[in-house]
C-alpha cells in the first residue's frame, strides 16, 4: 500500500534522519522523498512516499516525538480523491477535464459538476458525470453562495477545482473551501489582476501572455500559486485572438496543478507553496 | 543602397498598391516588405525595405501626395546608427553590449556609457568606450539630470539604453528622449513594477520570471513593450537566485531589443508597439 | 465575402504592387496581407485575404497575366472545410478536436474519424460524429489501405488528420493524399523518428521534449514541418511520465497545424513551409 | 566549512537514513539534500550539502560501512574550481564565461584559454586571462593532441570547457579527460548532430532551434546531455539568422551546465545524468 507523507515544521539538526527512520524500523519502503529547507525563513518542508503495510495512528504518534512543536503533516494512504468542478460558461477547462477523467488519467475522479448557468449541461451530460445549475436569479450573494454550500457538502469533495467559474466567493466560502480549491486565472499573475485579463493584456501592449493556478484566497486573485505557463503573442492579436490563444494554456496549466494537488505534491507556506514535483 | 521605410496611417483602400508603386515606378527593389492592419482602430502599419538609388525628397514627396492626412513615416537611408549607454553598476547588460559591439554584432555602435558611479569604468574601458562618471554627489534630481543631458547632447546618440540604469527620469527628460530610449526592467511586465521586481517575485511565489524591455515613457514602466521573456522558477529560489537567473534573460531581453529598433522594426502606436520582425 | 490568396512563384520587382492592383481595380478591400521573398532561391510567397464580391475566373486570369511562368496559386471564397481525421487507440488529440468542433471552434467541420480498432468508437459518439473501424485482420498492408481510400474518397474531406493514427502508408497513398494530410508525431522532429519516441527520448537522457505537427510525405516523419513546442523534462521521468507529460503539448501543437491549413495559411515549399500567421 | 556528498548506488532500503546518520552523530548540519531512486533500474543517488567542521577520511570510512557494494561516491569540500576553457573563433560564449568569471559570478576561476588559433587573442586578453595558441599547422590530429595535451596538464584544470571548439577528439583524449569536459552543441540534441547544425536545421525547416550542454565522450554529440534550451524560429530565417539567434542560447545553456558542474549538481549514470538543481 502506498502512503504519502507531507510535512512543515521548523528546521532543527537531523529532521531527515529522524524522519527516515520511522519508516526504517516499520521495514517500510521509501520510494520517493523529497526536502526542502528555506534557510530564511528556517522552516523545513518534506514530502515522502512510503510502501508498506503502515499502521497509521502509529506512524503519527512517532511523528509527533520526532517533529518540533508546531509541525503540520498530513499521512495519507492512496485513494482517488473526490473532484468537483465549479464552471460557469467557457467548456475548454472543462472539456479537458472531463475527457481526462473519463480515460481515468487523473488520481482522482469527478463526481459532480456545477454552474450558474445551465450552458455546460449538454456537455457534462455526454460524459456521464452529474450536471447541476444553480441559477443566481434573484439570489443575494449570500444565497446564491448557500445554495452552492449545500450542494458541495453533499457531494463532499476533497477537491474543488474552479474550470473558469466566473464568480467571487465571500470569505466565509473561502474560509471553508479556500485550501482545497484551485482557480485557473487568466493571465500570468500578478499581471493582470481581477476582470478581462485579456483585454488588459490587450490594451498594455504585452508580448507574452499567461495562465496561473492557484489556491483560492480572500483576496481576489492573490492566492499561492502552483503552475503558471506563458505563450509569446504579438502585435496582430487582439484581445479575442489573445483569448483564443490563452484558453490552450489554461488548460494544461489547470490540469498540472490539479495532478499535483491529487497527488500530494504540494505545500502551502504563507502565500507561497512548494511543489515537491 | 539600402533604405527602410516605416508608416503608420489611417486605413484605406489601395494603400499597399500605391506605396508599392512608387518604388516600382523609381525601378527599385523591395527586399522586405510587411504590413498590418489594425481594423479595430482602421489604422495601417507598414515596413518596407528598399534596395536602389533613391531620392530622399522624391520618395517622400510622392508617399506625401498618395498618404492619407495625419500619416506619419520615417524613410532612411542605412548607416550605422550611434548609440549611447546609461548604466549603473550592474554589468551584465553593459557586458553583454559592449562585448556585440566590439564584435561588430550590432547594427550600430557604441559612442559612449554614462553612470552616476565610477564601478562599471574598468569593464567599459577594457573595451576602449568612452566612459563617463555624472555622480549625483549633492545634486539635486534636475541638476543631475542637467549635466546628463548636456553629456547626452554633445554625444549625439541615435538610440539611448538604460542598461540597468537605476534612476528615475524627469518628465522633461522622458519628453526629450523617451521616444529613443529603451530600459530593460528586470520583470516580466505589468507584473512587478518599480523597485526590487525579484524581491517582489519572490513574496508572490511566482513560478515563471520575466524581463521586459520596452521605450520609456512618464509613468515609471508604463511605455511601449518590445520583447519579454521568461523562464520557470521555482520554490528553492530566494530573490537573490531569482536575480542570478534572470540576468541571462534580461540580457537577451535587452540585446533583442536594441537589435529591433537599430533595423527599424518597431512602431511606436501609443502605449503599443507593432513590431515587423 | 471573405477569400484568401496564396501564391508561390519566383521573384521579380513589383510582384506586390502588380498582385495588391488586382484587387485595387476590383474595389476588393485588402485586409490581411503578407509576403516573404527567400532571396537564396529567388522565391516570392505571398497570402492576402480579401474581403469583396468577386468573380473567381476574372481574378485567376487576372493573375495569371501579371505572374511570372510556373506560378502556383489557389484563391478560395471563404467555407467550412471538409476534415477526417485517423486515429489509433489513444484518445488525447481526438477527444481535443472533437471537443473543438464540437463548440464550432475550428475553421471547418469533422465528417467523420476512421481507426483500425473500435476502441474511440464510444468517445466518437458522444460528440454525435460517425466513427468507422476498418480492422486490418488478415488484410495485407496494400489491401487494407483500399479499404481505408474507399472510405476517405466517400467521405470527401479537404483536410486529413492523422491523430495519432499509427500505421505508416503506402507511397501511393502519400501521392494521393499527402498535401492535405497533417501528421503529429510525438517527438521534436527530427529527433527520434520513427517508433516510441519518448523511450528514445528517455534512452538519450534529453532534458526538453516535445511534438511536431507535419504534413505527411513518402519518407517517415520528414515531411514538412507546420508546427512543433516543447517542454522541458527531467531525470526523475520515466519513458511513461515523457509520454503523459506529451501528451499535452501534441494536442495543442496538432491544433494549432489544423487551424493553420484551415485558414490557409500555410505555403509548402519542397520540405519547408513558409508559415502567414 | 561547506561540503558537498554525491553518491550513487544500487538501491535498498534505510540508506537515506543511514546516510543521514553519519552527519547527525558529527553534529553536522545538512543545508540541502536531494535523493533520486530510479525504480526501474534499483539505482540510488543522493546529493547532500553539510555544514560542519568534518573529518574527510572518517566521513568516507562511515560512508563506506553503510554504502551497498560498487557505490561510487564523492565528498568535498568546498572549494573554487579551475577551469579551463579551450576555443576556436567564436567569441560569444567564450566572451561570456570570461565576463562572469571577471565579475567572480562562477563558482570557480578560469585559468587559461587554449585554441588552435589566435582570433580570440585580443578579447582574452582584455580580461587578464592566459591565452595560448597551439596552431594545427602540418600536425597530425595526435601530435596536436598531444601538445594540447601536454598544456592541459600543465595547468591542472578540474574542468574543461569546450566554447565552441570546433575539433572532433581521440578516444584517447575522451577517455582522459571526457568526465570532465563540457561541450556546447548548437543543437537541440539528438536533432542536427555533427557539423553546421544550424545549416541542417534550416534545411529541415524545423519551427524550434537549440543548444545543448553535455559530457563529452567517445561517440561525437552523444555525450550525457546537462542542459537544454530552444526558442522558436521561422521561415523568415536562413541558416545565419539561426546562427545569429542561437548563440544567445548557446551562451545560456553552457553558463547553466558549467554551474552545475562546479556546484556537484551532477551525476553521469551512463548516458544520462541526473541534475539536482
Amino acid at each position: 500500500m502506498k502512503h504519502t507523507l507531507l510535512i512543515r515544521c521548523k528546521d532543527q539538526k537531523g529532521l531527515i534522519h529522524q524522519i527516515s527512520g520511522v519508516f526504517y524500523r516499520h521495514k517500510a519502503n521509501v520510494t520517493e522523498n523529497a526536502e526542502f529547507v528555506d534557510h530564511l525563513n528556517e522552516k523545513f518542508f518534506m514530502r515522502t512516499e512510503i510502501e508498506g503495510d503502515l499502521n497509521r495512528i502509529e506512524v503519527e504518534n512517532e511523528l509527533k516525538k520526532i517533529l518540533p512543536v508546531q509541525s503540520t503533516f498530513t499521512f495519507r494512504k492512496h485513494s482517488k480523491r473526490r473532484i468537483l468542478i465549479l464552471a460557469t460558461r467557457e467548456h475548454h477547462c472543462l472539456g479537458d477535464l472531463l475527457q481526462r477523467n473519463h480515460f481515468n488519467e487523473l488520481d482522482g475522479k469527478i463526481v459532480g459538476v456545477l454552474s450558474q448557468y445551465s450552458d455546460l449541461k449538454d456537455l457534462v451530460s455526454r460524459f456521464d458525470i452529474p450536471f447541476e445549475c444553480i441559477a443566481v436569479n434573484q439570489l443575494s450573494r449570500e444565497q446564491h453562495e448557500e445554495e452552492l454550500v449545500s450542494r458541495i457538502d453533499a457531494l463532499a469533495p476533497d477537491l474543488i477545482i474552479l474550470a473558469k467559474y466566473m464568480r467571487v466567493f465571500t470569505p466565509k466560502f473561502v474560509k471553508k473551501y479556500g485550501a482545497k480549491t484551485i482557480n485557473i486565472h487568466h493571465s500570468f499573475l500578478p499581471a493582470f489582476v481581477g476582470k478581462e485579463p485579456y483585454a488588459q493584456a490587450f490594451e498594455r501592449g504585452v508580448k507574452i501572455i499567461g495562465a496561473t493556478a492557484h489556491f483560492v484566497s480572500e483576496e481576489l486573485d492573490q492566492g499561492p500559486i502552483i503552475t503558471q505557463d506563458v505563450i509569446p503573442v504579438n502585435h496582430t492579436m487582439d484581445s479575442k485572438d489573445l483569448a483564443r490563444a490563452g484558453r490552450d494554456i489554461e488548460k494544461n496549466v489547470l490540469a498540472r496543478a490539479v495532478q499535483l494537488a491529487l497527488e500530494d505534491r504540494i505545500i502551502v507556506d504563507g502565500v507561497r507553496t512548494v511543489i515537491f514535483s
